[in-house]
């Protein structure tokens, strides 16, 4: 079907307020970076010419103050991480380059010393790196070790006599790699290393470490190489950090979770090395939480070009000789992209929501234990969700403009290439998903042994209880698998939220239902054969992860919904969204169909109107495809695509005029045969 | 579960044989290009390094002789059309740039002389292309038109008083795009443009055109622009090509199937303009057959670094404390992995089917019209399925390998760069999938008309048989949509082939039957209404041509499979195969699960056993990976990726041996602590 012919009035800022959400003034200045002369790296060059150009936006954002947005009031701030974080995400629509450099620097580097830090240590190294005076490395990742931090090889072991710490390199495996601001720029790094005090090992900390004289020379005892070529970001200047007895002050140490006094004795607020460990990591949640919105940023760039491109461009005769198809009246472009809308609506939407906990937690209006760990929850789930979805959206972008989407100016393949590792950094979005499902599941190693079956059921309920912001369903886990959730089967419409939610979160319910009871053997077990237990359900644990993560998801978006059903004069928004909504959740439910109808939540019946409402919603979205992207906010300066700004129009209105003009001469009578035996044909393959 | 501890015993060069297929010399032969020193051009560099270095490449390739083997004996080729594809796709392990570009010079610009050219044209022009002495571009997808070749819009007017073509572009959109070699090297090409004479529209014919002079200056009323950076391929020059009333002689009309005499007469050996357009086009389908061979290479590349690293790469303890878990013991990691694994030995077999099928045709033991629209038929539908997997597949090899996977010394982001566009040129994956599913419901436009509603499912049932080199279950086409197919649910086990080949097959069966059913009305409709009708059903459509292709692929490998079965000293590799087919039939049917539920194929007890009998298959071949992947036969100079030969290993013994002489040294107690808390802290996370 064509698109729809009757679509809805919309005003795209409507739908724009509801996308930019609380902090939607940070996040247009952000937006506003672009028209700063030097924002905007080149696309291509050599590595030398991308770095400098990418140094000089991460100044450019310096400059405009949005670094201090995040630093307490003492320090100039404003205290507002989430108005920061808002403001940096928007950074992508200059570029990812510049946006990455700028949170390695401002985020990563400046982020441990304004979290891990003292005050003394605020007044010496933030501000001059808030204001990218002072160019730093977050040194944390080695060749041997990403995934796992707590087993990096570095060493920081404590010398009493001279009162400094000397930081090792063991063994090339140790070697800090992958590290931004390393390979040309950075002058100083925070290392991450096992600090070694007095003959014990206490774990993973922070030191300050300079690795660089003023004129760049790496100092003595660093050794630095360079990452050389990457799959994308070629302006941010990765590298590897290795040392050979570099010897730090003992105040060098960022000790806010952890401290050295003179003579080596060691100090922590925090008992548990493992607690301690993972509250100096939680403090630097703030990189996932800006990854999910910078993913956001760019799958709206990536819509808002090939959606454009789709209203313009034709192919193929359909309905007649001679006026050829729009793309996006092809039900398969409308099934290719409008999901892919919808998808963007609810990632967008649910980092709102994740702002919002992020704000509570890093202002100190709720930075409780359970604040944090939903904030850590729902931070690592949404991003491992919103990066995977930035990378299938933009690759579609890019197919669905054909040739043109290939070219470099028109933007798709280079953000794409950009936003690869997006799915890697920060945290694997593998591991970041069994986190997420072993927080749904209590901490398995820790705490199962101990409990017995009925009590791990209870466990969970209140475990996952603790990580949902809204009503997760989990409650339920005590029902029996397969039993009929009537409320749900009562419902006659399948676009009705009730069900939707009510398929989703059962789906959750049980999920995490099964694994526990598949694991329940494992209390008994030795280590190995727990460990082989826990393994064998790993692709169950991330599933279960994953669904309830996109049940979160879904749930930001209904929530989004609702705020306005009051309204009448906005009742064509609502009615868009809800499309929206649905058209997620059903696809959705859709992906996992086998599941809903074999655990007997969704009768055949019903399943089978799944897939063409699927179609039907694609269709009437499709008829206002042009406002739902305009939502978004951006003009030329963000797109910069050749093919999103009306050359295709312009060249058909030529071609037109050609065939008319021909028409109209005699002695031309030939090229309107050549156009109609063309079409002839063509609409016959 | 970890890796199978009890491995089959496999010979890789057995594994090897079935998926090299007939021509193994001739792929062994294009494997070796690499060792030639201008065959691998360099991974970085400017545009102009990369494009004279892949040049250079290319000319390589001539040098070998290997670009003679597909020209008619006469000519002093071997008439090998299947052994020139094989060698020529295995380029890929030199570099995808140099593979398409040599692909533009042999196979499109060589390839349109030699197929629609005539004896003479042949000596001209076909011996200096073949030895790369003539350097030539493919000129037929314009600006405004890709998918659509035949409503181009550049003109060949024929001139009768001169004898000569006139050729014009005449309004922006016409203009000739993505043109390789165009941009720097080309001196002529074959033009594709509408052909004019005495008035009448002949639709498009081919003629070669020359566009630069001896020292490389484009010739008056040849405009030339440079497309500049593109999202990979970096080494083809591509470019866009207009002409300005270029006069070339009569006698450069490639015309074996249109021909203009002096007088301005047009002839042609094929009475419908229609018919012609696809028969000239047809010939150019080596294009397809060889992209769905490259793609095979290409996913095997990516798999032989992504699973050598994965056997060698540790992270996180499981079982102890100190000794680390292989990436690829992770049940994740296997589920990732192995189904990609299994797809690209179907991919692989089935495309050494289509490599049958197109040497028949072309080298002239079959080239009926029978066995041109099956060749057709596969080519389109094998090039759209392995091309999007092998970018699946690329990007989970790059994600499976972390961050080192994103390094460009690593290949995977490169290869998948390069390979982005397959989806695209040489046939639109989409559109490519469309003309398959056409092909399976007969011509809609042309046939529908005539037939009534019983003669629709014969016509559809007699037509599908014709594409199908195997059962493809499409004569059951009459069957009752719904009805239980008694055969498939009486076998017990989901690991039988029967099971899945009734499951696969019953799929395409009643998906082109509903189909059918839904446009049934279309035959009395308005043009506009049939129109609108058959849009509506264009995601079923797409979506009914996969599920055939995929059919095809399983069966291929069904017969592999079984060519092994009365050899009881390859019974392991036998075994092995038969996991690959299961693994590749069970999540093809996991994808659709929901489908074959609803529509009574597979019990619910039956589906439930999918996912784990998918999870048991990961593991056992995971036991067998190594082995798997050394079959594709390619070295360390294929692979060229730094973490595939070895170095993960080294650096580990590296560090065990760091941490062994500590604990070995009274003096340095504090390492093996070090070790050991943080890996506690590790499995505890």
């Amino acid at each position: 079907m064509t698109r729809s012919k009757t679509p809805l009035t919309l005003d795209p800022a409507v739908l724009g307020a509801l996308l930019d959400g609380a902090w939607a003034a940070e996040r247009r200045r952000g937006r506003a970076l672009v028209e700063h002369p030097d924002a905007i790296p080149p696309v291509t060059g050599d590595l030398d010419e991308l770095r400098a150009a990418t140094l000089r936006g991460v100044k450019a954002l310096a400059e405009s103050g949005a670094t201090f947005r995040s630093l307490p009031e003492e320090l100039g701030g404003a205290n507002d991480h989430a108005g920061y974080v808002a403001a940096f995400e928007e950074a992508v629509t200059a570029s990812p380059s510049l946006q990455i450099k700028a949170g390695v620097q401002f985020g990563l580097f400046g982020g441990a010393i304004q979290h891990l830090g003292n005050a003394e240590q605020h007044a010496q190294w933030l501000l001059p790196a808030q204001r990218a005076e002072l160019l730093g490395c977050f040194a944390m990742t080695e060749i041997g070790h990403g995934s796992d931090v707590a087993s990096i090889g570095t060493t920081a072991v404590y010398d009493p006599e001279e009162q400094e710490f000397v930081i090792t390199t063991p063994f090339r495996a140790a070697t800090k790699e992958y590290i931004g601001n390393a390979a040309a720029h950075g002058r100083a790094a925070v290392v991450f290393a096992q600090l070694v005090t007095a003959g014990v090992d206490h774990g993973v900390h922070a030191l300050f470490v300079p690795i660089r004289d003023e004129s760049g020379v790496p100092l003595p005892g660093v050794t630095i190489e360079d990452d050389g070529r990457k799959g994308g970001l070629l302006g941010v200047d990765n590298g590897r950090l290795s040392f050979d007895g570099v010897r730090v002050p003992r105040t060098n140490l960022l000790n806010r979770y952890g401290d050295v006094a003179p003579d080596g004795t060691y100090s922590s607020p925090i008992d548990s090395p493992g607690r301690r460990f993972f509250t100096m990591l939680g403090t630097l949640v703030q990189g996932r939480v800006s990854l999910d919105g910078a993913a956001v940023v760019a799958a709206k760039l990536g819509l808002d070009i090939a959606i454009r491109y789709g209203l313009e461009r034709r192919q193929f005769t359909g309905a007649d000789d001679t006026e050829e198809v729009v793309l996006l009246d092809y039900q398969q472009h409308q099934r290719r992209l409008m999901p892919l809308l919808a998808e963007t609506y609810a990632n967008g939407i649910a980092h709102e929501v994740l702002l919002e906990s992020f704000q509570q937690v890093f202002s100190g209006t709720d930075d409780s234990d359970e604040a944090r760990q939903v904030l850590e929850t729902q931070a690592a789930g949404f991003k491992a969700v919103s990066t995977w979805s930035a990378l299938d959206i933009l690759q579609e972008c890019r197919e669905a403009c054909g040739g043109a989407g290939f070219m470099t100016e028109n933007r798709l393949t280079g953000l794409r290439s950009d936003l690869d590792i997006f799915v890697t950094f920060e945290g694997d979005n593998t591991v970041l998903l069994q986190l997420v499902g072993k927080r749904l599941l209590g901490d398995y190693a820790a705490e199962f042994k101990n409990i017995d079956f009925g009590g791990v059921a209870r466990f969970i309920g209140t475990q996952a209880a603790e990580h949902s912001l809204y009503r997760s369903g989990l409650a339920n886990v005590g029902r029996t698998i397969g039993e009929v959730l009537t409320p749900g089967l009562t419902e006659r419409r399948i676009r009705s939220g009730r069900l939707q939610q009510m398929l989703l979160s059962a789906r959750v319910d049980t999920m995490v239902a099964e694994l526990a009871g598949n694991l329940r053997p494992a209390a008994k077990m030795s280590r190995a054969d727990a460990a082989a237990l826990l393994n064998e359900n790993q692709h169950e644990l991330i599933e279960a992860a994953r669904a309830y993560i996109e049940l979160l998801k879904w749930e930001a978006l209904d929530t989004a919904l609702h705020s306005l059903d009051d309204d009448p004069a906005r009742a064509d928004e609502a009615k868009a969204l809800r499309r929206i909504r649905d058209l997620y959740g059903l696809t959705l439910i859709e992906r996992k169909i086998g599941w809903h109808i074999m655990y007997g939540r969704l009768s055949m019946n019903r399943a089978r109107q799944v897939g063409p409402t699927i179609s039907r919603l694609c269709t009437k979205l499709a008829g206002n495809a042009a406002d739902l992207v305009a939502a978004f906010g951006y003009g030329p300066e963000h797109r910069r695509a050749t093919i999103a700004e009306g050359i295709e129009a312009e060249r058909q209105a030529e071609a037109r005029e050609h065939y008319r003009r021909a028409r109209a001469q005699a002695d031309h009578p030939v090229d309107e045969k050549v156009l109609h035996a063309a079409r002839k044909t063509a609409a016959r393959s």
